[in-house]
């Protein structure tokens, strides 16, 4: 989408790393933005994106105007099951317009391997769900959230936070990992969850969700299993933060 | 879908006169069919379409089990607009299976061009669609109806009408040349659909629609203009046909 930070330039330098050539695209969707959404005020920056890009060597920038991608209502995907709790349940339409795009990119790019952070973890499942069901011809490689010195899982959205919000976030992180490691232990998933839930409200955050999912369908699960994930969206103030981590 | 006939052939021979390889798909593809159509009746003789393909030049005859295809429920595409009326009207989501299973047949196969008979014109121009809406990396190549030596369009459709409705279907390839000649020589294009219209209910034939549409947009037309057809659906007893033709 653009606003590069950190986390997409370690995408950039390991798909270098990986591979002869790489292609970065950089496009604000506009079919992945609900209504009341952040489409237009969502941080451009064409030339600081492409100076950083190029650092990271990538070969070749995909910038796209929204006109080229869009002359008109498009045909558009709907990937199934995985779309629809969690971001999908606040965020109706997103993951149709997430998947569109993905595929228009893959279709013009036509890349061997495609590279996502699972910062998203949703978004990763969803394209993974709507690669296997359409076939399309690409390697997925998922990789691991890139994060602050804090802990903060790097973000776009991290810039709307206040200096003291800013503070706080990194509690996401240490509750995430504090209730990974006591399910792990065996406490009761329940019990973990509502602990963190809780620290999480006391210092500020409103939590939309938190909860342990599986990793192949995004539905809750209420006992520990192999290929699982906590995953949580909270905010503070007027900015939403997602994070996640796999047990 | 199978039950090869001529028209499938004719594009079989036409497509290995111009490509090296010729790949046929064979799947009677159960998302395309309304919970009350015909897909468990539809015929279906692999040996036969098979020996058919093969006499035509085919090198390869693709012909997936379901189960393969769709081992639980897939993601979907949706093309808008084109798909609204007429077909996409009488059968919800028929046209959504259409095109998410030539959009997976495409990303399996990867031909650098695909044949398509104007036969489901509507359906032609909702693939054209999809393919221009998802930048999907295919040329299309729509090509001529073939008919019977009376006229009616080759269909698998055909061998479910009785002796007498067999004789009286070529009606409706005779009240489209009618409607088109009349349309080019001036006649108004309401009057020249009512003329048409009427003579096919006297034959016996029930008629769901008959117009003039956009080639672009399958709306309905007025006035004659460059890039238009008359499409019709009619039955005869339990048996619906369809056709076109393109002004």
């Amino acid at each position: 989408m653009g606003a590069f930070h950190e986390g997409h330039l370690s995408l950039m330098r390991t798909a270098k790393r990986e591979n002869e050539c790489v292609v970065v695209s950089l496009f604000v969707n506009p079919t992945q933005f609900g209504p009341k959404e952040d489409f237009t005020r969502y941080p451009r920056n064409l030339e600081r994106d492409a100076e950083m890009a190029s650092q990271a060597g990538v070969d070749v920038l995909f910038a796209p105007p929204v006109s080229e991608m869009y002359p008109r209502v498009a045909a558009s995907i709907h990937v199934p099951e995985v779309t629809e709790r969690w971001e999908g349940a606040v965020r109706p339409g997103h993951f149709d317009g997430v998947a569109t795009i993905v595929c228009k990119l893959f279709n013009i790019v036509r890349p061997s391997v495609a590279y996502f952070g699972y910062k998203d973890l949703q978004q990763c499942l969803v394209i993974k769900r709507m690669v296997e069901d359409l076939n399309l011809p690409v390697e997925l490689s998922f990789q691991e959230t890139t994060r602050e010195g804090d802990g903060l899982a790097m973000s776009s959205r991290n810039a709307y936070l206040s200096p003291e919000d800013r503070e706080k976030a990194p509690e996401i992180h240490t509750q995430l990992e504090a209730s990974c490691r006591s399910i792990r232990d065996g406490k009761p998933v329940d019990e973990a969850l509502v602990d963190a839930r809780r620290q999480l409200e006391s210092s500020g955050f409103s939590v939309d969700y938190l909860e342990l999912v599986s990793l192949h369908t995004m539905e809750p699960l209420t006992h520990y299993t192999e290929g699982s994930a906590i995953i949580v969206a909270a905010r503070l103030g007027k900015t939403r933060l997602i994070d996640n981590v796999r047990l």
